[in-house]
């Protein structure tokens, strides 16, 4: 039985990476795969959070907001960012810290605000790989600046949905798919190989995830892993 | 002594209109003068608010909303919109207002989200523009999925920023210039040749502003506005 | 056809201006306009926002309430200003700024509340007026205690609504007018006779305003401007 | 040793009542004692709490605000009532449902709304008199327009601060008095010499309140609670 | 006629202190009083609210929480504290200050922390004695970490209410009484037969105290803070 | 290199649970384990979110919260929740939720509250037994009140920390050591030997996860939720 969208299990949408979207930002992109599109800005700032203050170190955050139509239906944009948008901002931004030597950077923060302009499933994975391109960006703004001694990025970082629909495990579920998944799961890894943060499971009463489901997920994972670095590495690798 | 931009006084930036941006909403344009990105999006209510209810009325009304990292300096970007939001959105509504005959509409609502991601000085009279082709297409689809008796389009409607700068009355100031104009002006007008509002004048104690420099101002807003609601007019006009 | 009030289409309600209506603010005025009445209080304090503090300049705010049964219909006294409070306050702030050489301010803050006691139409255009008597009475204060250089007081600033009611330019629009004009404006001028802020238009969709209506408004408000300073002479000259 | 006013140990300061001060609300009062000027409207409105719903009983509460530069100091006028008002207001609800049988009021609500427009001491005294006056006025409004079939007007209430002060016992303390109280007491009561509620006490470590000294604030405070009832009989009895 | 427990009039419910009930907090203890609990923790902060700094001078003050099942009727447990939160802390900190020479304590606070795991009537009153318990150890480990010259403590707090059921003065009443009392009072008083605040009074429209039945309640009132001061010592006593 | 604790790596400390710890939820458990005891009630209520109305299931949702003083530094305990908490309770409900099946439940909610009495690492996993109970004690009653016609429950789900320390997987990881973890995840399972969510990974930005470590923590994890289960067990058996 094939997927709404016609594709294999494994296979991911497609990708498309867009760096320097906004010419005030120190790094942004704008990150679509499919059609969820998401605006990634990385901003400098030259000061901490108050229980940092003196440590020499830096610190990098995340904040993830869905525009009001960003969806079918449209919801108030502003306001307190609900509990979903916590629960994922705090997701990016440990994500994100995993990449970076925080005492390399110096006292200083990077500011990651993840718009979402369309939501076609997979919003928080797409919001850590953008959020990734904005944030190495930010640190070649840095460098070229001369404000930094070291490099502090010390790996790259991206994320990946996988799931189990209608028996089957498949990656990088579309809205379509993830409103009926049994299982669903993110899964944010590094271009070593490394598993950094796995989320994810059932909500419903009649499912539970085995230990060989759960192994197939993560193989599914670090595959479509790997093939989504290597188009972050190229957007990277062209100025 | 030139523009910054090197623009003529009377010169307008590059329009351009993208509708269709966002696959949910029932109307939707990118709108982009110069550097000054709005996303504007119009999405359909069935359903008025309390004070209107019972009195076969519709109703039209806008949000206002900066991205956090829309100019130089990254603001936080969600809770209550700040003063100047709330003074813009109530601008748009106004004007938008101004273009729907809110009986024929039918007790529902058209709410325009106005998302800048960019901003580079007129955002203001970006939204009511783009805010504009969101409705028209909004009513589109209202009309097509035959929920209208009539046509509530009554007006185009369209606005632009004026003021003086250097001694100089200029049109569409951008940032570099609205930051340090002597007056500022937004002017709603419509494709009737018609004044809609007039918002703006003088905010240092030593100038002032005399009949003859708000005449001038007037004159040039009414030319560009004429030749926005045409690029308009195109936009709309293709399908 | 009459007015409602049955005075003449340039005709104001009677104006009682109560200096010193307070004993704690450095300045204060009750200012009366027919049934409309305005609390004006001018709080002198030694600091300013934190974006300007050590530019040498000083800096005039408005914060604008109308009291829970200022009208008809009893509203929430408390909680954030509404969209309309935040409009009106930023437009009374503005115009206050007009008046006032920041600079020879020094590095304080004049912080205005106008609160409505009862609202009978006109109340921003009030709450400027009376505003700046109580501004004036502050800047007194603060020569009296020699805390100023020199004056910073450049001009005087009033306002005034006109709008069109059944066809007729009229000044100065009590409630039952306002709530039924075909347009409204708000003219904040100073007493050099120069133009300081035009704030207004339609709202309907089926009126708009020509370049002659317009300026029959402008003409009936630099005369009913020119009548209110006046009466702010009159009441400042006075000790 | 004289108090700071001069006044004798049970001399209250000059009280004067305004009645209608506001032309919309249903009931209102401008309550003045010495320097402290309370404005309290009482506004009618068709519905009761959520949790009266059906009960055939109405409401009577109350909110208390101090106008941003009430006192020397000013605070912000607006948002959350802070906790000092909170309490205040609470006990001028209580005092207030004590004179009304809210049954015979009916499935309505009288909302008192007491705006301190000047402090010098006994505002919350002063608001539960003013609202009273104001309360009374509303139901007289309720009896004129035929909406009610009883007189829920149960008794009058009044109220009045006591304390000490420099070991002697005084009555009505003003600000001067009153911030360097030993106690200080408010004491509700009826017209028919019943006490309705007793709030205060010391906020020192070293003072405390002997039962001998209780009493004789009591005696104080009810013989000038007879005498602000005479003043506000007298203001009621006139039309 | 008895009471719903079956106790005499002046009976108090069972006492059951235990301190250190966490083994974070300086001080804390759960105090029961019949199937009342509430757990209180003091904290010490080494500074002061700013109106208080550098006045050599500390600060106690309290929190008041219901967790949010502690009574029959689930209650949102967070966001800002309701009306009568408010007003009870306020009565807390009160008391809680009057036990302590703030110059004493120096420029440091101390934070009583008053949750209400199981609410069965007298909360407040429980909280206050909870609560001196709680400063008391939090003061004995200032003491035993050798932060204090000399000791704060200058009398020891406790708090009762006391009512009047069906015509006769109870003590103590548990929430069936509570809720249908006729009058209501909490009594605050120290160690050495003083009292510190009273508060409270009638709600109903057709029940009035006079001064012979204040007197019985500040009778029992006296009695029952004689025994309740026992067990706090007793409490205290142990180590 | 023992732990901190000196316990084995895969040991548990000690678990002690408290059914119906308070008289008024319709389930109530006091889940201790080590130092960390939380408060679980489950509330009962006759209604569900606005967006289940009329679809005949239930819902099952957890808040989550820290008492002021339950860890070693306090943070003030009210106002909204923060996104730890949020990303918390949003873990809590998707695990009960998984626990019932919502059709059988019928329209009406559970509504969990988790209140830290003092935390000593493992609160999450702690919330989640804690609450288990107290849903199945509440559904006990539902059923004892004859409110169901069938057993909503359709299985145990318990959860438990495991984590990498200096090198080594350790189980139910206390404060010590969970602030030095090199990696940390909570496991939810349920009593059929399913997982149901993982969440967790690593922080640092030099660490890593291989899968043969996962598979270490997830064995211990399903060993120490054996465990945990069997004392949930024996816990629910007695009455």
């Amino acid at each position: 039985m094939p997927r709404p969208s016609g594709r294999r299990p494994d296979e991911l949408r497609r990708i498309e990476i867009t760096r320097h979207y906004t010419k005030y930002a120190e790094g942004s992109a704008l990150f679509c795969i499919g059609d969820t599109r998401v605006l990634c800005t990385a901003s400098v700032e030259e000061k901490v959070p108050p229980w940092l203050r003196g440590k020499h170190r830096g610190w990098v955050t995340a904040e993830y907001n869905m525009l009001a139509r960003a969806t079918n239906l449209r919801v108030a944009g502003r306001g307190a960012p609900n509990g979903r948008a916590v629960e994922i901002q705090r997701l990016i931004g440990r994500s994100l810290r995993a990449a970076v030597d925080l005492k390399k950077l110096g006292e200083r923060s990077i500011i990651v605000d993840c718009d979402v302009l369309q939501a076609d499933g997979g919003t928080r994975a797409a919001a850590i790989c953008g959020g990734y391109v904005a944030v190495a960006d930010a640190i070649n703004w840095l460098r070229a600046h001369a404000l930094l001694d070291e490099n502090p990025l010390r790996r790259m970082v991206a994320a990946i949905s996988v799931g189990v629909g209608r028996g089957e495990v498949v990656t990088d579920l579309d809205y379509a798919e993830d409103s009926r998944a049994e299982l669903d799961m993110n899964v944010v890894l590094d271009d070593r190989g490394g598993l950094l943060e796995i989320q994810g499971g059932v909500e419903k009463f009649n499912t539970e995830m085995d230990r060989a489901t759960l192994n197939k997920m993560l193989d599914q994972a670090q595959a479509a892993g790997a093939e989504i670095l290597r188009a972050m590495q190229d957007a990277l690798a062209t100025d």
